[in-house]
């Protein structure tokens, strides 16, 4: 069983020399944006997800290197976008590329690594391609969807938890889950183990999303890595926001929407208020939870995966860092 | 010999059921946008080459619907994000995506627009998706890579004639060759034919933009269906002002300085003025000229296909339909 260091560290290594072709090909200024956006770094989850679920079918994962660039690509372009969308400035401590390069290069950079991400496909064993290229694209359009979604949240005045949860499975979720399944189609594993590693993706990568929006308020600033408060400041419909509506008496569903009105405040006392209206309405506690559901959802189907048991202990130990994060 | 006519009606008869399909998918303010720009019109060139270039080889070109919409779908995704990245108001005379539904929605269904592009791809026969999705990716990148320097050359002093057509050729010319040859490997034809019609495609592409550049300037507002020296007076880098330049006495090469320095103009005076130096100085017969070259290299490569004289008989219609077109 190889570590997920050490499929990191190797793929690291690699990516690093990709970034590198990627930003000395012409024409620069619309290679160099995509470059600088990779090379700011991010966790590589995806790709690491990718290349263990391949190591759990073959001894070679690194074959599938391509495949594993293809997704930390895609992944990235849907940042770069929606940095535009949602005037981000600031991405994992840097300029974002619409403040650094413009919006225009913003775009198009982006369109080119949507596309190159596809183009990597193209390199995948004939054989498999179209499983594989069925479902990356079927779970690019699902992110595009997602991202809808998400902005359409923000007009609404009510969203319930279901629908909350329906737009992470899709923002967050799905390009978890096809990582996994990725892998595992490239490494010749067997339909149902395939359905398996998909469905543990798709849960886990829930909980992963409910554990952001958890951290986003009670996180420590130093570890998270980014300002605490964020989506208090936003009125981001998080599950903790819409737990609070739901379960909160009248009085802590009134001085949420009033805190939600004001235009002018201080944004130290509204999430020190919001944040004790989501703690004294059982919002914290709900979603810790819901979190923890899924979680345990996600274990139950890598317990059903029909791979040796000690071949399991790493994605048991990201699923269960996943839960004790703190950033 | 089924006729481009026949093509285009019974796709565009099936293309506007899958048009009322996308406009009625959720999240319906992600899939409206993108009904909304394919179904304002265009004349269809590349899915209409796609399937003829397919029934050259074989008698059942319709299998190849869902290609044929790709190609489309990508173009139209194309022209989407430009007229954001070029802040045009007017698409096919009706207002264009991101003035009528916003930034957001045209960057957002933009993507998926594109994406959708690739999960069409994914229909085809498995056998054939490798070298069908090499080529569709690796085109879409070069059409990136053409806008890129589209955008560049707005700020570059200068531009020679074969840097513009190098950017025309990816802007334009690879996805019309990319249609044919698309065609043409879906329908199972020969290396060597596969070549000559990507070939034909992207000679006659380059001359197809250089007529669009001609009649920007002297076609006939009424039937070329858009405003008339349009180019002129946005200062596009054409062939027509760089052969002007280049070909120009000091007088010429001046006056058009001037105009194209002055923020303050009467549009009818410049659009005449400058004309009259596109005439005078030779630009206008030398871009004729060197369009009617690419016309003649694109018929020879067409003479050279292995395939019976009479088969040959709509594309040369289509190509000399393009040399002598007034829209």
């Amino acid at each position: 069983m190889i570590s997920f260091q050490l499929l990191l560290d190797s793929f690291e290594k690699k990516f690093q020399v990709e970034i590198q072709n990627i930003q000395t090909t012409s024409p620069v200024k619309l290679y160099e944006p995509i470059a600088y956006s990779l090379e700011v770094g991010g966790k590589r989850i995806r790709p690491v997800l990718l290349l263990h679920a391949a190591s759990l079918f073959t001894k070679y994962p690194e074959t599938f290197f391509p495949a594993a660039v293809a997704i930390e690509l895609f992944h990235n372009f849907t940042l770069l976008h929606d940095d535009i969308m949602d005037h981000a400035d600031i991405r994992r401590g840097v300029s974002a590329v619409h403040l650094k390069y413009g919006e225009n290069s913003a775009i198009l950079s982006g369109d080119a690594m949507s596309i190159m991400s596809f183009r990597l496909l193209s390199q995948c064993e004939p054989i498999k391609l179209h499983s594989i290229l069925t479902l990356f694209s079927t779970t690019a359009i699902e992110v595009c969807e997602g991202q809808q979604y998400d902005m359409e949240f923000e007009e609404k005045d009510q969203v319930t938890i279901a629908e909350y949860i329906e737009m992470i499975r899709l923002k967050t979720a799905v390009l978890i889950a096809c990582s996994l399944k990725t892998g595992a189609l490239l490494a010749g594993a067997d339909e149902e183990n395939c359905r398996l590693l998909y469905e543990f993706g798709l849960l886990i990568g829930i909980a992963f999303q409910l554990q952001d929006d958890w951290l986003d308020v009670y996180g420590d600033k130093c570890t998270f890595g980014k300002k605490i408060g964020g989506d208090i400041c936003e009125n981001k419909k998080t599950c903790l926001l819409i737990s609070a509506m739901e379960m909160g008496n009248e009085k802590a569903r009134s001085s949420i929407l009033e805190w939600t009105r004001k235009s002018d405040f201080d944004e130290k006392e509204k999430i020190e208020a919001v944040r004790a209206i989501f703690t004294e309405s059982g919002a914290s506690t709900a979603t810790k939870a819901l979190m923890k559901n899924y979680h345990d959802q996600a274990i139950d189907k890598l317990n059903q995966l029909t791979i040796a048991d000690s071949d399991k202990t790493e994605l048991r130990k990201f699923a269960s860092q996943l839960l004790s994060r703190v950033k």
